[in-house]
């Protein structure tokens, strides 16, 4: 068994034998409401580096620069070594979520123009939400690697939102999570998969995405099988 | 008995026999804690009056728009009608309250440069923390208002902590409220007073404010009373 570099709630990180490349490991385990709510889903883990494998090509082919370097397994990605900007950072097209309760607003409707919202990463603080100063103030990023970020965030925001628009999905909001390189440069990094974005049907308004496992709406695979299905060959 | 236009936990706002001026009476009724904690400090209600009373001078001599007239009696101030724009805007000199607690932080340190913070001013959700974008997809402020805002709020900053720093006292954070006048003009409204901003002294780091209250550390109006000692005559 390979030595872990690190292990969060859905995968696990290992060392290569280049230093400057990690292997990314997708585990089935699902987590929510930062830890309190737990269950494995079989087979999350392949669908969600199938379905990350996808994007990061086409983001990569759209000049969005990410950690991406390939898929070696079902559940192994190969990426570059970056070290994590303690930043969740979240785009919001449609109202839902913690945005819909913080509000007291109902789900469902446009956000317009999309918001671009940081929280700072860390779980024993649960997650809380950052204006943009406080990133700065706290020196978690320097005012031109937020400028940079939610530049960046904000084009992949209209890449995706195509992406899956052409197969008859929303995309409500997604979160993100970005790395710098050891000369500096920032990526994308993390994954993007239902996990990590409000996926919800045009047409039946059905929610593909974690909030099945949320709200214990059921057939939570089932429907991250559905957005592979539906984005499958497409980059 | 005059007829009420509304009832704050600090203060009361009445109608005057002019349209556009309202007489903002001043309780020593004081709340916390989203008003989980509740007492009444007698002469509280006088001393927020002068202290800002003094302030409101002190801003406006410094062409800050204010909705000061004047001081008509111990515990009443006449204002101009506005109607308040439903944000607390928020500075931080030094890392206190929320802030500390939010980013598990020691209260004390500086903060810099400032930060400037809104929230939503809305009980029943808590007064949650908001990013600007936030406020402009609410539609709570345009875009120039809240350019307006925080531009205004970052002067009054800067005169406040002169003035409370000649009298030996560090304006840690406060807050304060800002409202539109008939004719869409920003000023500023509400009150500032020991209620509303954190004022340490310099030498002792002694809490001259309402922490005293939230956190039971006694001689509340005193330390009120202090402040207004030390500021009394200087505008």
């Amino acid at each position: 068994m390979k030595q872990k570099l690190y292990e969060g709630k859905a995968k696990i990180l290992y060392p290569t034998e280049k230093a400057n490349e990690y292997l990314v490991y997708f585990k089935d385990d699902a987590t929510a409401f930062n830890n309190l709510k737990k269950a494995v889903l079989e087979n999350k883990g392949v669908l969600n580096n199938n379905i990350s494998t996808l994007i990061f090509k086409l983001l990569e082919k759209n000049k969005i620069p990410t950690h991406f370097i390939k898929q070696v397994s079902e559940r192994e990605m190969l990426v570059k070594k970056v070290s994590i900007i303690p930043l969740e950072v979240i785009v919001r097209n449609k109202i839902a979520g913690s945005f819909a309760k913080r509000y007291g607003l109902t789900e469902g409707g446009d956000i317009n123009p999309p918001v671009v919202e940081f929280c700072y990463k860390n779980d024993a603080l649960g997650d809380p939400l950052m204006p943009e100063e406080h990133i700065y103030v706290l020196r978690l990023a320097s005012l031109e690697e937020i400028q940079e970020i939610r530049e960046m965030t904000l084009r992949i925001n209209k890449i995706l939102i195509k992406y899956f628009k052409d197969v008859g999905i929303a995309l409500a909001d997604f979160k993100i999570e970005f790395g710098r390189t050891e000369d500096g440069r920032i990526l994308l990094a993390d994954e993007i998969s239902p996990d990590s974005c409000r996926l919800w049907d045009i047409e039946t308004g059905e929610k593909l995405d974690k909030d099945r496992f949320r709200r214990d709406l059921g057939k939570v695979t089932e429907s991250y099988q559905e957005v592979f299905k539906r984005i499958e060959g497409r980059v």
